[in-house]
């Protein structure tokens, strides 16, 4: 892959993606895969003005290693520095990025239930200071090709042949141009569009069916609105969390869906793939699902916590998205999630409520978003599929027709 | 290289190296050079009793964008969770892996003015976590070939095949047998056997004499042992500090050295190499260094703090040890440390003295322990090297002649 565009797309995640503020802190994650991209990386982060960039490489195969050695009290415990870290993280609010690279079959066969085991008793120490810098903070998930990751995709290539494919699949769908910080500019400007359509219908409840199965209708908040591409965080810094994105999305009322939902594409969890799955639901809660491959994961995802059986989200997003076009089953939520309209069970997103710079995460959380340790995207979106909104005021709206926007 | 012989060598680290006891925590840290033994040796860790493992991984040209970017402000600062992860590790005392591979020039252009002025702010605040933890843990320093390491070694050969030598190299040298752990207990035997003998004779000075021009005569601590191979921690573990190993070595009395010495190899300091250079001693200290290349760099180097200019170490290594006869320049301390005699500028080591289990840190720097941040090593064997011992009782017994043991 050549260098510039390669920096251009570096530029596009320090500037576009976390824009970064004059004297900000970030901090990188990130697998072994493209040590030399995220040398570029580095260097436009300064280069946009961070004060301190700090890269923590993590390897994949490492955390089948410690999964499988150490005690679930080990996993867990959360030390006095690390909270340290945490309270430095609310008092800085570093901007974080994400570059995945990960095998999406890489941690298959890890004791998926010590993993859950361990989160369940770290979560209660980390969670009062993720609430403490819920979107005050800049984020960006971005993607860069593992080895592993690109031979799933084209299994047929040699390695090399593939990574590069991969490159190539990642910067066409995240719209890495001549000028791509101009280009998610104007990408913004059409998603915003949609966002605001639909926060002027008083949605009451979305109404999803298709000819694969799928009848659910999910009720909405009537406080939520739909929110599209960039983000503005607390502090009043736009960014763009997700590159690629294609959604509008909300997160629903806690408590109302009915009927039953399809999944159209395999779901990747914590390094294991769910497949043909479909779940129902009862009172907003999934009570039952079946999946073809992993079904006992899929149950176990749902019990995770109170709310992990509740949905946190619904997105909408065409078929005939870039990313849908380019024909790719990535294996990765970021690419998938933006082929197909989705729902997510577990966490909601309390910023989707209108003016929640004023409320507390408490407020949010009582008119109607759920809250998780979870946020599992799955994919119910397809050439079939038909949505209509209804109306506070009784009216039904087309909102998808087989796949599309239906205005 | 075969996936055996580099499992019996993280074995080795793992059990011989830092002789991990039931529940202790280690960490490792490394560059992303060789991901798979990488792998290997955490699984060692674990099955060796880790309780948790933990790797840190960094990459070389980060650090020249982090120098080059940061503020020596940021770059000296330590936050109050690092200092609570200092105090952790003082509190809990982790074993520590430290794999070499880097790039020896990978720093090369670097500003190290700028580097050396953030150490010295941030030294002082590290210092006390140090000496708490001085002698009481267990840390090995071994090499895994790095591509860019290997090619400087072996330029002429294609980037695989250089790496291929450079892990025989490693292997070979660090006595990686079937049973290496065993030939790790051989060879212990024979460092502790000339110890003892040097260790008997009472020695006040040290007379280095070699036809390139070196003169120097060096006092010697009467508390202080000749000390090799494996050491034992306060904690009472045995553990060897560095694979390989080929030394006898003391520290030396702060204040008395006197004369003019030779370097009959590269120094490779801060990733750049100094060259050809000399070293002129007046009672005790460093007053003149003459360099063909890095001049600047080396008279940084000994002026990084009082301390710096003064000696920490004499050690003694015959031209006939196993690296010495692999014929190889390693550009890397580790290795081109065991391949000859060198001396230390910097800090000496405070567990050379008699029974230091039971003397403060402070005491043992009182009896002539050299302090400072740096320990540099330099090497000053070759073939023309003879040292003699002037004893207490007045006697002169011949160390070394042409380089070799003279006993």
């Amino acid at each position: 892959m050549k260098q510039t565009i390669l920096r251009q797309y570096a530029r596009l995640i320090a500037r576009a993606g976390v824009n970064i503020q004059k004297g900000q802190d970030v901090i990188i994650n990130c697998d072994l895969d493209q040590p030399k991209f995220v040398e570029l990386l580095v260097d436009e982060c300064y280069k946009a003005g961070a004060r301190k960039v700090t890269v923590e490489f993590s390897y994949q195969p490492l955390e089948k290693l410690h999964v499988r050695h150490q005690s679930v009290a080990a996993m867990a415990r959360v030390e006095e520095w690390q909270k340290a870290r945490l309270q430095h993280y609310v008092d800085t609010l570093p901007c974080r990025i994400y570059l995945v690279s990960e095998d999406p079959d890489g941690l298959k066969g890890i004791n998926q239930k010590k993993v859950a085991s361990a989160r369940r008793k770290s979560y209660p120490v980390i969670k009062p200071y993720r609430d403490r810098m819920e979107n005050k903070y800049q984020w960006c998930i971005a993607a860069v090709p593992g080895v592993a990751w690109a031979k799933k995709l084209f299994p047929g290539l040699p390695r090399g042949k593939a990574v590069e494919k991969l490159w190539e699949a990642i910067l066409f769908t995240s719209r890495v141009t001549d000028d791509p910080v101009a280009a998610w500019e104007a990408h913004n400007r059409d998603l915003q569009g949609r966002c605001d359509y639909l926060n002027g219908l008083g949605i009451a409840q979305l109404r999803y069916r298709g000819d694969n199965g799928t009848d659910l209708t999910v009720g909405m908040i009537p406080e939520a609105l739909f929110k599209g591409g960039g983000d503005t965080s607390l502090q009043g810094v736009f960014y763009n969390p997700n590159i690629p994105t294609e959604e509008c999305f909300t997160s629903p009322m806690r408590g109302q869906a009915e009927g039953i939902v399809y999944a159209t594409k395999p779901l990747s969890y914590r390094g294991q793939l769910i497949e043909n799955f479909s779940i129902r639901f009862e009172g907003g809660k999934a009570v039952e699902v079946r999946a073809e491959k992993n079904q006992p994961l899929l149950e176990q995802m749902i019990a995770m916590d109170e709310g992990a059986a509740y949905l946190g989200e619904c997105a909408l997003v065409p078929v005939n998205s870039p990313i849908s076009e380019s024909g790719l089953l990535f294996y990765e939520t970021l690419f998938d999630e933006n082929a197909a309209c989705h729902l997510a069970l577990g966490m909601g997103f309390a910023d989707t409520i209108r003016d929640y710079e004023n409320k507390t995460l408490e407020e949010c959380r009582a008119m109607g978003i759920n809250d998780s340790m979870n946020h599992v995207d799955f994919m119910i979106g397809y050439e079939g599929l038909d949505i209509d909104a209804v109306t506070r005021d009784g009216r039904t709206v087309p909102i998808f027709r087989r796949g599309r926007w239906a205005f």
